[in-house]
């Protein structure tokens, strides 16, 4: 039988895209299907009726939903290119920062991005602390995962598409050479990675977008946390 | 080299519990440490410098936080007695599930508890939505792995052991013979598992600990979220 493999996401999704880069990394093909979440298909309630979110993978007919569970589910399936090391202690160190990243750095990171005063102000701090642990966990190393990306560049890997697009559009300034040298450099690395950078949905498309939620939800892009966050939506 | 295994805890906790089960499960010998958290130890801060908290796994002087990512290391690290299925889409399943019940079973349930009019009524609904996604996953089975427990189980092994003592201290009722028989049989089933049972926390004492977090922060427990959720203090 033919493998039939098709991804529920949407143009700008990141956490599509982890699924994006790990069905990439394996060299399997499948058809992407762009939803639109205001309107979203059938297909997608069937197949994630507890959520009703993107992204969902579809292989031969099982649907499998969010994006950490379904990158092992590929690691597990297709062997070749391994996302996660052989070593349960690495395999519980990438899951730990992978972790990290959903639970610490993200929340923090886009409440900088939508909230203002003294609010603002603690975001940063956090935000701040977190990415120093991030940076220290690059001390040494190319990609979290050493010389190649592994889970923790994959979950972390929102970062190098959306960071410039936030900047832009607030005029903040959070990733610097100079305040996270290591971290800058391998937001560069990854981006780098040609199945990495030809998957980023366009940047004038991004700032086009986050320009809008920004005008709709101000200070800046206040209330689109809906749209960063898979779990954290109501 | 003999193995050492060290298992930074509580006497209460319950993603301390989840540890310990595995252990148990795999039938390793490990030392228990009972942690303070008004006043932790500088192994616990050495060993968890990000989240400072319990329940931190060493083995070999080597430390993994985070209870799922510790369950996960286990069953990788000790063969025996698995407590994840070999098929990579029924392992999907397993941490969809495991997840499904930090991210949205948990809170929920704990705002019924923690939470008065309005704001509680949303979370019973929403709780109640949880669980009816939890009772039909358990159609046709004993325990959310199957016929033996697994990582969903272990998850959610907390409702087993706690949800007894927070309708009794609060005079709520949750999870009823009527209402979801099959998660109520399946808490009974769990509980009734000798290594399962003699781990759990002393009934009394429990009632007394809550009782007194209830008349601390009352309505009724408001409050200690903090003392339930590992990831969400502040």
């Amino acid at each position: 039988m033919a493998e039939e493999v098709k991804l529920f996401k949407t143009w700008s999704s990141r956490f599509g895209l982890r699924a994006v880069w790990a069905l990439k990394l394996k060299g399997i093909e499948y058809e992407a299907i762009d939803e639109d979440l205001a309107n979203k298909s059938p297909q997608l309630l069937q197949y994630n009726p507890v959520h009703k979110k993107v992204p969902v993978l579809v292989h031969n007919g099982k649907p499998i939903a969010e994006s950490l569970v379904i990158v092992e589910y590929i690691d597990e399936t297709w062997k070749q290119n391994p996302i996660l090391p052989q070593d349960p202690y690495e395999r519980a160190t990438a899951r730990f920062w992978a972790k990290f990243g959903d639970e610490k750095v993200l929340p923090s990171i886009w409440g900088v991005f939508t909230q203002e005063g003294k609010a603002q102000e603690e975001l940063l701090g956090q935000a701040m602390e977190n990415l120093k642990l991030l940076e220290e966990q690059l001390e040494g190393k190319v990609f979290f995962g050493g010389e190649k990306i592994g889970l923790a560049d994959i979950a972390l890997g929102w970062l190098a598409n959306l960071i410039c697009v936030l900047e832009e559009v607030s005029g903040l300034e959070l990733i610097t050479q100079e305040k996270f040298p290591l971290l800058f450099g391998w937001m560069q690395n990854f981006a780098a990675i040609p199945m990495i950078k030809e998957s980023f949905p366009p940047h004038d498309k991004m700032i086009t977008k986050y320009i809008a939620l920004g005008e709709k939800y101000c200070p800046p892009v206040k209330g689109c946390i809906e749209e960063l966050c898979e779990y954290q939506t109501p």
